[in-house]
Parts: C-alpha cells; sequence; structure tokens
C-alpha cells in the first residue's frame, strides 16, 4: 500500500451547466475512495477566488446520500467566479495567496473544471507551481454547454442543454400548432460564439417538429435574407418556427445584439435578446403576427430534462481527472474521444491544457446546409448520441432534490 | 344490454396545457369502453369550428399505443380555436351548420374542454339544442393552466403548470447563486388575470430556493414600492430573485404591459413581456444588474415535467363527463372537490356552466401576504397536494414520443 501523497483541491468555474455537479460528484468520490493515495478532499467556494481567500469546503465527512444528490443538480453546487489570472511575472500577488492555501492544506493534486477560459487559468496555475519547484498535478476538467472546446469531441453539459432544447423546442412546435393559423415563432438559443446549441433545436426535426429555420453564428447573418426565408414559409405554412443563436453577427461580424437596433430611447441596451429584436421588426416590416421566446437560464439549469449520456460521461471525466492526478500526469484537460463502430462508444485521454486555453471550436461548415438556414443531417449523427437516456431523477412533494 | 344510443364528439378549445390530451384520452377510452352505449367517437379539429365545417377525426381505429401516447403529449392534439359564438337569437348560421354536422353524426353526446370562454360556448350550445328539441348532452369538461375557473376547486392543467414554474423556479434561483456577487433576476409568469400560476413560484420557497417577492395581478403594482423592496433585498443578499405576473395592473387596473412605458419608438407594443420593462427600468433607476426570464410557452407546455397527479385528475375529468353524459345530465361541467383531512382526496360534481361561463377565480387575499409581496403559507396548503408524482414518461432516443 502507498504511502498518502497529500490532498485534493476541486474548484468549479464559468457558467452553470446541468451535469458540472456530476463532475464534481466524480472526483470527489473516486478521490475518496482511493484513501491510501489521497487524505483530504477539498471545493473551493466560488472557484478560483475561494483559493484566493483560504475559502475551501472539506468533504471527507458530508454524507454518501448527499453527495448522490450532485448528480441531478444543476447550477455550481460550490460556487464559480469569473476570475481572468494575470501573468505571475507581471503581478504575483494572488499567486502567492494561492500557493500559500496550497502549502497550508498539502493540496497536491488540483482539478479545476470550466471552459476555455478556466483551462487558461489551470495552465498558468501549472506554470507557477513548476516555477516554485511545487509538486503539485493540474488537471483541467471539460464543461460547458456551449460545446465549444477544442481537441475534445464534446463536452459535459452539452448532452444535458441539447436535450433541454431540443424537447423544448419539439413542444414548443406541438404548442404552435394549436390554431388553424399560426404565428411567426422565434426562439432564442445560447451560444455567443458556436452553434452547437442553436443546432440541437433541429433534433426535434427527426420527430417532426423541428424548426423551419435555423440562423446561427457561424453564417453571417442578413435581416433581409431572414424576413424572406420566414415570408415563404409563412406564406406555405401559416406559421413559422425560427431557432436563432443569441450570437448571429452581420456581415461585417458585430453581434446583432451589440449593434444601434438593440439601444432603446436612453441610448442603453435593451434586456431581452436578439429574438425579440427580429420579432419586432417582422412585425413592423413584413406585418406578421410574431412571438419570441428567449430559453434563456433553464437551457442550462433544467436538471429536470438532463442526459443519462451526459450525466454518466461528466461524472467519468471527473474521475479519469482523479487517475490521471494519481498517474503523475500534469497540465493537461481530461478530453474525449468517440468511436461509432459498431455504436457510439466515449474513451478519454489526456491533453495539454496550453492547446486548448482560449481556444472556440464553432459548428463545422458542413453540418449547415448551403443556404444557412438549416443544420445537415451530419449534425443528426454527431448529437443524437449525446442526448440519450433519463436519469432516475428523485423528486420530493414535486420538487427536484438538490446538493 | 342497453341499445346504442348514439355517437359522441369531443372538442378542445382555448390555450394549450400540458394535460388537456391526457382529459381527451380519459374521454376517449371512457367512451369506446361503453360501446353498448356509444358506437363512434368523434373529435373535433381545430374546436369548434371543426362541428361548424364538418372537420372531424374518428377515433375508433386508432390504435391503443398511439392513444397512450395523449397523456404525455402537450399542446392541442386535435386543434383549438378561439371562437366567441354569438347569441343563436340574433345570428344562427353557425348553429345552422352545427345542428346539421350534430344529425348528420348523430351526436348525442357532446363533451367540450376549455376555460372559461369555452364553458361560455358549452352554454350556448346546450340552449340551441333544446331550442331545436334535440336530445344531446352537453358537458363542459375545464382545462386551464391559469386556475382561474369558479366554482371548481382547481382546473386540469394547472398542477403541471405550477410543477414546472416551482422547479423552474428553483433551478434558476440555483443557477443565480454561482457568483459571489448577483444580479436582481426578474422571472415572468403567465396569468393575465390571477395569480395562481406566479405564485406556484413560490412553492420553490418550501426548499430554500423561491423568489425573494412576488407580484401578482391581484394587488396593484406600484413601481416606486417595488424598486424599493427590490433595493432592500439586494443590499442584503446582494442578489434578488423576483416573479411577477404577466397580468399585474397599476392603481387604475391598467395592465402595466398596456401603458405607454411599454411603446417603443414607433409606437408600437413591444414583444417581451413586463419582465423586460421592469429590468430595463430597474437598471436605469437604480443602476442594479437586472436579467429578465420571461417563462413563456413552455411553463404551458413541458411534458417533460407533468404533475402525476395532474395527469390522473385530467384522465378522471374526462370520464367522468362521459359518465355524466350518459346518466342523461346536460349543460354542466365537470367540477373538482377536495377533501384535506385526513389526507388529499379528490371527488367530482356537476354544476352548471351557467354559473362557471365567463367568471374569473382570483387568488384570495388571505394567500397573500399584507405587503402584496409575498405568498402566505395557506397557499402552499391549497397547491402542494397538485404537483406530485412524476409519470413514467416515455422517451425514444432522448426525445419525448408525442401523439
Amino acid at each position: 500500500m502507498k504511502n498518502q501523497i497529500g490532498n485534493l483541491l476541486y474548484g468549479q468555474s464559468g457558467g452553470p451547466t446541468s451535469v458540472i455537479n456530476a463532475t464534481a460528484y466524480g472526483v470527489i468520490t473516486a478521490a475518496l475512495r482511493t484513501k491510501h493515495q489521497i487524505d483530504k478532499v477539498y471545493c473551493m467556494h466560488n472557484g478560483i477566488d475561494g483559493a484566493i481567500h483560504d475559502d475551501l469546503f472539506c468533504m471527507n465527512e458530508v454524507p454518501f446520500h448527499q453527495l448522490e444528490l450532485l448528480k441531478q443538480t444543476p447550477g455550481v453546487a460550490f460556487g464559480s467566479a469569473r476570475h481572468k489570472m494575470k501573468d505571475y511575472r507581471k503581478d504575483e500577488s494572488e499567486y502567492i495567496k494561492i500557493f500559500n492555501v496550497f502549502q497550508k492544506y498539502n493540496i497536491r493534486f488540483f482539478l479545476f473544471n470550466g471552459g476555455n477560459d478556466s483551462m487558461d487559468t489551470c495552465q498558468k496555475i501549472d506554470d507557477y507551481l513548476a516555477y516554485k519547484s511545487y509538486r503539485c498535478q493540474v488537471i483541467g476538467l471539460p464543461k460547458t454547454i456551449d460545446n465549444d472546446l477544442v481537441v475534445t469531441d464534446h463536452c459535459p453539459g452539452y448532452g444535458s442543454a441539447a436535450k433541454f432544447i431540443a424537447n423544448t423546442m419539439m413542444e414548443i412546435a406541438y404548442d404552435t400548432q394549436a390554431y388553424s393559423i399560426g404565428k411567426v415563432t422565434i426562439v432564442e438559443v445560447m451560444g455567443r460564439n458556436s452553434g452547437w446549441l442553436t443546432a440541437a433545436a433541429s433534433l426535434a426535426s427527426l420527430r417532426g417538429y423541428g424548426p423551419d429555420l435555423i440562423y446561427l453564428p457561424e453564417v453571417p447573418f442578413s435581416k433581409e435574407r431572414f424576413q424572406a426565408d420566414v415570408q415563404t414559409i409563412y406564406d406555405a405554412k401559416k406559421r413559422c418556427l425560427v431557432a436563432v443563436s443569441e450570437g448571429i453577427c452581420d456581415v461585417s461580424g458585430v453581434m446583432l445584439g451589440e449593434t444601434d437596433l438593440f439601444m432603446d430611447a436612453f441610448g442603453h441596451g435593451q434586456l431581452g435578446g436578439v429574438s425579440h429584436l427580429l420579432a419586432n421588426q417582422l412585425q413592423i416590416d413584413a406585418h406578421l403576427p410574431c412571438r419570441s421566446i428567449e430559453l434563456n437560464l433553464p437551457q442550462r439549469c433544467g436538471a429536470h430534462l438532463q442526459s443519462l449520456v451526459d450525466v454518466q460521461e461528466a461524472i467519468a471525466t471527473g474521475e479519469t481527472g482523479v487517475r490521471y492526478a494519481l498517474e503523475g500526469i500534469s497540465g493537461v484537460m481530461v478530453c474525449m474521444k468517440r468511436e461509432m463502430s459498431p455504436a457510439y462508444r466515449l474513451s478519454y485521454f489526456p491533453h495539454p491544457v496550453h492547446d486548448i486555453a482560449n481556444g472556440v471550436k464553432t459548428l463545422p461548415r458542413e453540418m449547415i446546409n448551403k443556404e444557412g438556414n438549416q443544420i445537415t443531417p451530419l449534425f443528426y449523427d454527431y448529437a443524437l448520441p449525446l442526448i440519450q437516456g433519463e436519469p432516475d431523477t428523485s423528486y420530493q412533494d414535486g420538487l427536484i432534490c438538490l446538493y
């Protein structure tokens, strides 16, 4: 039996997803199981801020039935932060605080869960600890509903958000067919830099309830073409269902939400997104009855509609991170690789965070049709395996049980 | 064995709910089971329009496994209409068309599923058939997410919408606690004339994740008091969660959504609701960071978060309607009565539609606190039994199966 090496510190960063806490569960339970190598398991409160301010939770005494709830708890159970670390060569102050906390708690394994900004933090912490010759394994764990991390096939969090969006789109489509003459319904989906989430709306098409039109950040948006597209559909069907990404840009690459069109009479940026703008404009220009629906936060925190595959992969991501750390690997992110033959199967591999930090993976052009207003079947092949299965979520008195 | 009496016609009307099709299931299967009394079971396409235009579906040959899907299908499977019937003494033209269809199909049982406007239609059809001395039992079946029908304890559709709102509120609350300094999050809930749905957001408080403040149509809305309430909470907690009804009115009874504040620079009413307005104003007046979330259509079509109690009661409502019709009762709505001792138990009784048509039941004042910005525990006692239990919803490839 090996001697204990030291303690583990885990943190969450960036925006919530409905399975980031499943990854926390994977990390915490895997670490607690390896008692002969890892003694204490700590979680940072509010991401890297917890390490800077010596604000940690010790998880060793938390009852197992409570840990189990992490699997079905959306949001960020231990708190998050959007904190961009400076270069330690220019300002070492925060690094010194973090280093003191690492020494105080004998942290020898550091697992940090987030998107591309968080991988940048991983890289910087790993560099600094090497500079201080402090032995500690630094592992990045992917998490983002946007699915925009490079190198990895996909990210935990995407499958559940995609499932929420696909099913909600189907329900909205069914709802909007109630009357013989319908409206133009514009549904706005998250994803500022990539169209993965908006494309997921099209999975509803596999049941005949998908959007008629889809507009993605990957294709420059033309108001004129959009209005013509909608008019054509409306004339034929007396209704039109549109999915639009919050991140659509005009030809010069400026996000529609940041153009003058969005300023109110006081010159303030308006709340409520691009779907409201498009619907208002369409009512004014084309006199079509319109409704706009922003899926908003529920798409990233809808724990009642998790994908079982996503939950299982999120847990495995955390467990794999602990394994890499114990194997002495550092400065890597846990990445995913899929095989599709004979069936969907996922494996994991480590890849240097350096290549991943600050990168953005967009939807490949071949997954978008020629006109830039719909998805091709290639996207279904990619996304469908990720939304499979429904967890046995526990409720009490009709309310989901949270950690 | 009695002789067959004739055929049954069922129709859906008004806005969708996530269990109106469960009531359809109750009607259709109960009617098909009584083969010795009812021969054919028809559904109108697009509500009363289907009867006017001779556009009916015969349900006798639909496979049972397909009928089963009605229980988990939101929206309006047979189509709806918002059609206000005129007084037949003033304009008989549509009544003559309907009467011809009734004679052609030998309709002797007419079951109509909807809200208070639909009960008005029931009343008029019942009156007209009596005037024509045509023997036909007319039964109203309640349906509304708003829960605003009088006489009945509650309405099928409310429990599932309340469950969706309560759980989504809890998930949003959890999500918005991610960062150490939060925002003012204003969540807009449906219900133009009554606060039943908005109040349901407070069920999340039973788990510690409810809204800090609730604003209902029952209490005149003051912008100044609202902003002061929010500021007090924000100062104490560095975040504030608000639930607001789309139907809040100023002291003179004018809905906020219909005041000048909602007109854009072109003088058009803006899409996006009262939550966006309140959030924008709060940013401008109080310089607080704000986010607005409109729950929008998903709250009435979120079949993935049905209440089992609501589904079962919706089915029983349909079955009870068929029973009343066979017993020779006419011109009534199926109403619900609850017992709470020793435990929640529901029974049904018929009540003349005349008393129900066009009435509105608002939230009793004793369910609202003195300040008019929160709910009292009396509401929990009322609403909690209605959101209990989760149906075993069937999915295929991660997508909910629809009728």
